[in-house]
């Protein structure tokens, strides 16, 4: 453990001679136990998890009855634990879902988002389409967040920080963080997103990691979702993505989950072991970076795989397509 | 002088009850003399200027006789200084210059670039044009170095380091930093972006707001360049751009220039004073705020002004547009 009390330079972006940008960090490993393997920066930092907690936000979903109630398939739960692309994969498949619980798009809170799919999105500027809320990368989110409100019998206002909804959240957060979360944002699809420290979220992430070993509802529920995150990474976040890639590459069983701000969780259940990381200043490429250094370290994955070097070490190319630099880990860190 | 070795906070991104993000920089105020007035961070540490160089790289067109052997208006002095927007004044302005030389948009070397006017860029896409060239946000400093090298007789290949074009401007930038440059890095539009410090850059931003003081040609070019942008800032960058909005909204005369990886630069020629900013990480968004809270430190910026509050203090909307943070200067630090 090398735990220091402010954040510790992880990237650097290299252009020519030098390093003309650095990214600082922080980062928790925690075992399943809760304590702590190894750990970059502030393991007492607060910090917003953002959309790297969506598999905490579905817990509910499962340990409630509801996803059984509804026959959830382990796409659709993946698919409640995804910042997907709006690719067509997901637009039909959150739209099934909608149909089956009797709800419309109407009914999701989080706006509309353009497509993150380079065609469809293309597709709809020619057609005169406007962004749809299907389309948002949190649709599959809310579509469970609607199915626990029907199981509830609930109110429409599912994102109400009082609603049934997010006082299950709310609990379930602060028991697998082993936290009182000290307040919440409000994230960008609208739903309430809770705070905790970054031990709090990696000893989360290694109680999700260990789930399979135990029998009571919250930890077969958690290890139900990070099966399916592992099942079905093309729904998780789509292609070209650094969670569908780097879980594609994997040479083990393993969930990542990218969240916004620069954050970023992994969890690995053949060592029952918790990844947290913030990237202090919030970029994704240094988040992206980040994540696949660690799991390197770990041995998750192979530095040398096409899919990993595209975010441990991408070139940076111009609008001429010349190769002008490259991000990479900050050497000695990881 | 507040001069550390390290970068300091200089903006944080909040979002419900706790910053989640935080940016550093380093930050230089040079006088006339070259001597810094005020500074946070680390003057001495090496930067790529990237586009907030633009005005160095102009002054060997004006020094060398060229831009008055091609009666170069005023706007052209701005555009060949300017990251433009690639809307339809920038690019029509870049095609009459580049007709006016005997050159075409084949002759750049900058690679095409969509526009980033949301109207002609959305057009093209319907439309189904490729980005050009002329939209390089670069395309006026090219076309000032096609200007240069017809002047100088010299080959095409302007770019390439041993260009009579890049030696001349390695030179001045030599010379008006007050250091020999440590190297340099291919820029997005693969032309050369020459090293400096942060106190170099300051110092020659001071020799470009000193000018006008000063009765030699190197002093001279640079007084001609920096009223161009100050007289015409929509050529600078265009709509909704910092530079120009913040250009507009200043209480006096002053050139600001944006550069990529969160560099900026401001030239106040009334007070003789050059400003120089880098934020670590790169992000735009917090060189946009720590520019503008520079500025109304030093009240050259009213800290109300709509059009200033909109980078110093933006609020942050969600997908359903819902506030749900923004972005600050750090408290105490400017």
């Amino acid at each position: 453990m090398s735990a220091q009390s402010g954040p510790v330079e992880m990237v650097e972006v290299v252009r020519g001679p030098l390093a003309e940008s650095r990214h600082t960090g922080h980062a928790v490993i925690c075992d399943a136990s809760g304590e702590i393997v190894e750990a970059w920066g502030n393991p007492d930092q607060v910090i917003l998890p953002r959309s790297s907690a969506k598999m905490l936000q579905a817990l509910p979903l499962v340990a409630s009855g509801a996803a059984d109630a509804f026959s959830l398939t382990t796409e659709r739960l993946a698919l409640a634990c995804a910042s997907h692309q709006g690719a067509p994969l997901h637009n039909a498949a959150v739209a099934d879902w909608l149909a089956d619980i009797g709800r419309t798009e109407d009914d999701l809170i989080c706006g509309a988002e353009p497509s993150r799919d380079k065609d469809l999105r293309l597709g709809m500027i020619r057609r005169e389409e406007e962004p749809r809320r299907i389309m948002n990368n949190c649709s599959g989110k809310h579509t469970g967040f609607l199915t626990l409100t029907k199981h509830l019998g609930a109110g429409p206002d599912y994102c109400c920080p009082e609603h049934a909804v997010q006082r299950a959240i709310k609990s379930v957060f602060e028991e697998v963080t082993g936290q009182t979360s000290p307040g919440y944002g409000i994230d960008g699809c609208s739903a309430p997103n809770f705070a905790t420290t970054m031990h709090g979220m990696a000893r989360a992430m290694a109680f999700f990691a260990s789930a399979e070993t135990r029998g009571d509802v919250l930890s077969k529920s958690a290890a139900r979702l990070a099966s399916a995150m592992i099942a079905h990474p093309m729904h998780v976040a789509g292609e070209g993505r650094a969670c569908t890639q780097l879980m594609q590459a994997a040479k083990e069983p393993v969930a990542i989950k990218t969240g916004a701000e620069g954050y970023f969780i992994a969890i690995l259940p053949e060592r029952g072991l918790g990844v947290s990381l913030k990237i202090t200043d919030g970029a994704t490429r240094a988040s992206d970076c980040a994540i696949a250094a660690i799991l390197v370290r770990l041995g998750v994955l192979d530095a040398d795989h096409p899919d990993v070097k595209t975010f441990l070490n991408p070139p940076i190319h111009n609008f001429a397509g010349t190769a002008t630099g490259e991000i990479r880990a900050k050497a000695g860190v990881f």
